[in-house]
């Protein structure tokens, strides 16, 4: 373990505390709400390493099944905690916030970063290509049911049936899709593994332990935290959780931009997005028929239009061949005239 | 003529007088709906190879005019057999089906057929780009009266007028457009004719007699099959008489995939889609103005949507340049969700 | 000064006699309407040719500041006075329209000479594929104030806020990326000056000040001819209003296309796009603060389509690498068909 992977668990073992100190010594919510978000940040990343120490071990192979499965932990507790109180809504905007966060702010901040340290960088790895058309491509699976739901008033009716239809088909095409990613995972050759197998083991177990707890903290603390600051339901989930969920997990990409690797940085921010659409979500919809309050994939409709966009977006700037920082910056801009939309709630 | 060929023939037949003998024994329209719909799929695929077979005969110039006018002679059969019905649904969403047939579904199967027989394909033809463009923008032009008269009030009143302005404009511009594609056909290199000037001459007669009825008993059977079946005009026409008058057709396309030639299935599929747009739809709208329900370019609006989404997605799985399986898979899935969002009518 | 040049001028001091003519002599406003449009287009392009000079003057990255500024110099006129008379719609077309006539008309009659001149024209700049790519992601942002507005209730009843928070993005996306433009303006190398600088100015100053008579001329006009003539506000900003302000101006970017030019063509014809939708729009939502009617960015519904529309084909044409005249043919035909769907006001 390295002395800045020290110093990170350090951090991310403070924040936790913090998180609880705010939850238990029932602190403001809005409060206990932005400490929650940050642990839960760091745990994703926490969780991040850990995984890759894992499938270091296991194999490049094995390491894309562990970092599949475990990659979104904190934000499937998040989504299971919210399903459980009722809060749909927050859900919904999370699973679409953190493709949006993947495909458009954090690919905007890797280009930024890439475009100021390097001037603009040509890639033309087909591995990029490819993954941002099934991106694209399995974003505009997912819309389709709300479409429906929005303009063809037959389909409105049967929005739950359609759902389960198309959250079938998503995790269809994972399964399918699976060994292609088990062949060839994105991101940089694993480095053998430099943590022992009691090390990774343990930092998983209590990350994950903590992940639990943190999301149970940081989704109580929602409600009260989002009617004290005026924001919407939709703005917390497409903004705090999906940022929480994936901005800090994926520095790992605007890393490979700044060394100027952007065909690995692509290929790993917009493999975050691809996994959130084809794993995430529909699990997200089969388990949440346990619950009393079923997650449908009927989002509000500008949900799904920015759901096309981000998906075609991400497709354009991967398939000019060249990323500048004025693009990234375009980016950013987008997503910020997106999320304002969503400031507003019922 | 090979011995394949006539085995083709001689199953096309059959499947006619099945057809036949459901529609004049009175069996069950359910029946007769679907022995018709398959008899279709033969028949279009025997109207193909005879007009291949013509082609040959006239030059590669001749072919592809004789192809353009003959090729869709089935679904057209259908078409208007259906206006005389007053199924304006049927025929709208039959249109849209066939673009989203081949541009996605029967894409999907020749990526994922050409993926598995010889892995990642790559491709890099101006041509299949430049088709893959052309439908785009050409799906695009024919979805504006769909969107104006869902988004902007002060047209809605007008979408009959608007439909001829957008059907003149597409007419012309398959008039255009025509000395390209008798330049350039797509596919391969036209191999010499096989079939002596008679044969093809009396079976392209009799395929088309035998096209023009079978589509009337399909037409006939369809309206009492759909309520039986619980499914909406619309499925019908976009899964149901799409795939029949597209998918058997096409095979052609799956089949240069499967023997590694990428950019020419690609073309082939494609330029499907074009000519559905460019010719099919526009006469079918000027030749309804003799009937008494007229055929408008206004689509229930998920299927301007869709229209608008297969146009884009066929653009950017041409335009990234390699095909696999795995995106094969996700676009039959895109197409298995859009088919079931048809699925209820009103 | 060229012969050429003398012409030119010559021809536009006649039009702007004439408008002047029609104006005080009170004729029927749709002559002066009309005669005001063509005066004002021929001062596009004087204003163009002078700040062209001024610019070889100035060096090459003054020249780009120049043309930014000046450059759009008719078409704000034209809003202005626009505004000062209450017609936002106008406007509100009026940008989308320009966007929308440089990407899609001007880029169409661009491939057509191109095409018919050169035969099929291959370019493959990354800097065509840059301005596309920025252009997309610009309009995508200018388009999402729009899409909020109708489809997602909360944010409608703060439409101008969110329109302040997006012209404010805008703005300072136009800030960041000035230094880029000012590196490496579009076009071809800058000729040396040809005029003197007293010319230049003289002009420049003339047909600035002609351009702000003319606009007020051509607004006035504007409301009786277009009910004389039973056309809609919409129409008249989407249509005529952008191609007086873009259409001659962007003769240039035709005449490269002619030249064989066509990476040039489409850097320098999607360049005005975004320069309107970085520069032009946010600068005009900021102004009309100190008019009576302040503009929003909450477009029509069908406006915001057809300006992602317009983005997303021109992404594609330009990312296919290849233009043809059949291309050309198709992306005007795509113009006709949304310039009729905007014919009819309420």
């Amino acid at each position: 373990m390295t002395r800045r992977e020290r110093i990170e668990l350090a951090a991310t073992a403070v924040a936790v505390g913090l998180a609880a100190l705010c939850h238990y010594a029932s602190v403001t919510p809005v409060l206990t709400f932005f400490v929650a978000a940050g642990a839960l940040a760091l745990l994703a990343h926490a969780v991040g390493t850990a995984t890759e120490q894992l499938g270091a071990r296991l194999g490049s192979g094995g390491a894309s099944v562990v970092q599949s499965a475990l990659g979104n932990l904190p934000e499937l507790f998040i989504a299971l905690f919210a399903l459980g109180d009722g809060l749909v809504n927050v859900v919904q905007a999370a699973l679409v916030g953190s493709i949006l966060a993947n495909s458009v702010l954090v690919l905007g901040v890797a280009f930024t970063v890439g475009g100021i340290r390097n001037g603009p960088q040509v890639f033309d790895s087909s591995r990029a290509r490819m993954i941002s058309t099934l991106t694209l491509l399995a974003a505009a699976t997912m819309a389709i049911p709300s479409l429906a739901h929005a303009f063809h008033s037959p389909a409105a009716a049967h929005g739950a049936t359609l759902s389960l239809v198309c959250a079938g088909v998503l995790l269809a095409l994972f399964v399918l899709t699976l060994p292609w990613f088990l062949r060839s995972p994105p991101g940089e050759e694993h480095a053998p593994a430099r943590w022992s197998v009691r090390t990774t083991t343990v930092t998983l177990a209590i990350a994950g332990v903590a992940a639990a707890f943190t999301a149970d903290w940081f989704v109580t603390a929602l409600t009260p935290a989002i009617h004290t600051l005026h924001m919407s339901e939709e703005f917390a989930g497409l903004v705090i959780v999906a940022i929480a969920g994936n901005a800090v997990e994926n520095v790992v990409g605007v890393q490979l931009a700044a060394r100027n690797r952007p065909d690995f940085a692509i290929a790993v921010i917009l493999n975050s997005s691809l996994q959130v659409a084809l794993a995430l979500t529909p699990v997200l919809v089969f388990v949440s028929l346990l619950f009393a309050t079923h997650l449908t994939l009927v989002f509000p409709t500008l949900l799904a239009f920015v759901l096309l966009l981000a998906g075609i977006l991400g497709g354009f700037v991967v398939n000019d061949g060249q990323s500048t920082w004025e693009e990234g910056a375009v980016l950013i801009g987008f997503y910020v005239v997106i999320a304002a939309s969503f400031w507003w709630g019922t």
